[in-house]
């Protein structure tokens, strides 16, 4: 047996290292065939064990990749046989609910259906949302800074997470746990484990801001004509609701049609041929009342001819059946193998982006789709690109039309999925040598050895351990 | 002439380098006494400028320390007699205001009160506010994570900020003017230079993010007998304004009595033996709905018992004056020299903890006066502590009584003023070793030769240049 893998063992107990089948039998991730390939996965029972194996791994020059519910889209949790996968399934208790401080300490295993469910039971709101709750867990949520249908209001992961605690390469803990809403007190040492993939630190426990419970849910499907008014009612939406404006998600008409076409089960609640839809929500404080506000903003705003059409769901029924449409974006795969993309620009970029990236599909394949939606209220779209074959020639092709437009926007490969492996040959769209070279400084500092995710996000070729250069290559 | 003040003419220009009276003859701070002592103060005018400055600091080991408006409370700003200080004082352009992405592109020397006047003449809002909005700039307030009243809905400076342009010690530009809500391609940089008082880069410039501006205002001042009340009134205006409160401002009695007293100028609004009082914003879209929501949940926690006075503004005038209570901070010069605290903790251990600090005041002093209020929103207090006399020793004796019973209740001494030289002795209360390691770790990465403002929040022993050694001794 390998050398490390019976040290660790030693340490955590064989029940908690697993090797052989009983590793290559576990999917790689919900989206993916294949299984996952380490020499063995480790299901720490306490930060004390993520210390200890992380310090048998550190000594050894070990490689060491964190899994959460492997719902994740850009290959950042993936292992090769000489990794160490180090699950945190075995770490999953909820373990305070504070309704006075709205706090909830957590471990990073706990899945994060069961937080929101948790916070909605103690009166409540974890506000992040999105669609692998049922297996994403809250340190995943963490590492790769999730976002979501609610980042309008409520931020990102980012802004939820009010404490943390997270193991350095070498075994270092760091803790916070008092959830303070503020704390000036020296660096904010925890943004450095938000959004990085798990390359700097393995996250362990959480303390997670809750909101109060909204009493209010508001749901409005709307239709425009042109791009330029989406920007308007955005403005109008944001401005007249004041601070309850949840989710403004958009829809290009040919995302509404495949969403709203047999076999998908939904039927269109507004005509097919307008080219812009908007699904509003807004959660507030006494349902009659901002009922009547949102009627009387899509009022002006019909009459303004801001927007064309307009639906308000009247029952919580009808409410879901407008969500369902958003949700159903596996419709998509009607269209045949392609790529999903999850980029972000300024509002004002969008849709000369959008243009610009269908006249590269034309000219690249002549007969293309682009299905086009996300998150406008936070600059943020999602694209689904089939052209009818596949392969990974066509994939970089793809790849090219759609992110090389951003550099001369300012815009990101990546606004919430994370770089991963997938998206590390386009990192240099976006950030500049100099910012690249200082992200390889911080990986330096915090794990010289390399040995955390390596060769995920960026390469650091003069550390010891450089698997990512194995991996990209 | 010394040989770094001389490199720096050549480079900047000898306008751009004051040195002698033209440096000793400035303010220290805008609330000291004494004047800037520095070898050099250099006025760059250009991103450019401040690379070359500091490359040519950087090459000679000499220590730099950036310069705002000078309104900080912590001594983060002071320099010493061979320590040269680069004002951001020439580099105060506006250089873009975008009303459909909501975003502004500031130099860091900018005033915040031109920020605010810039973005409502826009006919947006850039929440920040804070007493110094006057004298103190942009980029001292984003190397401070400051914070104010409003972050109780807006957050604080961190989640205001979009974009950042920062130099390193060596020169190097790091660099992200894009300006987008959503960006998980690779790490979030920026997270670095916020709240780091200038110690791992300069500021240059930033993307703001600005916010729709409120078509209404709406201020109350209740009254509440017990603490535990105070936690009800939180969540249930939390709750009822759904997205609107904006403001939680918590005034113990003896607060409100010194700012309602003559010589000050505010006459009490009710009366003056309740033991808590509460300033509570609403900013909304409505003025006169607004005004009625407010009203009715007022109603509601009268019935209840959960307050038992209070008083709504019903002009803009009215509004003013209870907001100048709240403002008149200095009525606390009255009770003669002492000192001023900014902690934090959680809601739920504030009550005990001031009863703590009010118990070891009393067994410290006897007599003594601890004025006490805040921002209870977000869990942070300030107090004014006098006892008669002062001195540096009379000093520490506060500093123990108000700093110590914060450990076991995992507070902070520092929620939004930071640390600066100030509060470093006291660090260890609310950062552990680890902790303190890594952010010293974090500094080695970026400024391995301690240029950059050192020996302020922390002390880095193995670095070349510890100047914070000796200005701490």
């Amino acid at each position: 047996m390998d050398k490390v893998v019976a040290e660790l063992m030693g340490a955590l107990g064989e029940k908690q290292v697993l090797t052989g089948d009983a590793v290559h039998s576990r999917g790689a991730g919900i989206w993916r065939s294949d299984t996952i390939q380490a020499k063995a996965l480790l299901r720490p029972r306490s930060t004390e064990q993520v210390r200890q194996a992380l310090k048998i791994c550190n000594a050894h020059g070990q490689s060491v990749i964190a899994h959460g519910g492997l719902t994740g889209l850009v290959e950042s949790a993936i292992t090769a046989q000489d990794d160490i996968a180090l699950s945190l399934e075995a770490m999953d208790k909820i373990e305070e609910i504070n309704t006075v401080d709205r706090t909830m300490l957590v471990d990073s295993g706990v899945v994060l259906q069961r937080i929101q469910e948790a916070a909605d039971d103690a009166g409540l709101l974890f506000p992040l949302d999105l669609g692998g709750r049922g297996s994403c867990t809250i340190g995943g949520n963490i590492s790769t800074n999730a976002g979501g249908n609610r980042v309008v209001r409520y931020g990102m992961v980012r802004d939820m997470v009010l404490g943390l605690e997270a193991v350095l390469a070498d075994g270092t803990l760091v803790s916070s746990l008092s959830g303070m809403i503020k704390n000036n007190a020296g660096y904010d040492l925890k943004q450095m484990f938000i959004g990085s993939e798990g390359s700097l630190g393995v996250i362990t426990r959480a303390v997670l801001r809750l909101r109060e419970k909204p009493k209010s849910e508001v749901t409005a499907f709307v239709a425009t004509d042109e791009f330029e008014k989406l920007q308007q009612l955005l403005k109008r939406m944001d401005s007249g609701l004041s601070g309850r404006l949840t989710a403004f998600e958009v829809m290009w008409n040919n995302f509404y049609r495949i969403v709203t076409t047999p076999p998908a089960k939904q039927t269109p609640p507004l005509a097919q041929d307008y080219p812009y839809y908007v699904l509003i929500e807004l959660l507030g404080g006494e349902q009659e009342g901002d009922q009547a506000l949102m009627e009387a903003l899509l009022a002006d705003c019909l009459d303004d001819g801001v927007i064309v059409d307009a639906v308000l769901a009247s029952s919580g029924a009808q409410r879901q059946e407008l969500w369902a449409m958003r949700d159903d974006v596996e419709q998509v795969q009607r269209l045949g193998a392609g790529c999903t993309f999850d980029v972000s620009m300024r509002v004002s970029h969008m849709q000369a982006y959008v243009d610009e990236v269908n006249a590269r599909m034309g000219k690249s394949f002549g007969d293309y789709h682009l299905i086009t939606f996300g998150h406008m209220g936070d600059g943020n779209l999602h694209f689904y690109a089939a052209v009818g074959s596949y392969s990974p020639e066509i994939r970089h092709r793809i790849e090219a039309a759609v992110y090389e437009p951003l550099a001369a926007i300012g815009g990101s490969v990546s606004a919430e999925h994370g770089v991963g492996l997938e998206k590390k040959p386009w990192l240099g769209i976006c950030r500049s040598p100099d910012e690249i070279a200082l992200m390889q400084r911080l990986k330096r500092a915090l794990d010289p050895k390399g040995i955390l995710n390596p060769g995920k996000i960026i390469d650091v070729e003069d550390i010891e351990h450089d698997k990512g250069k194995l991996l990209s290559d």
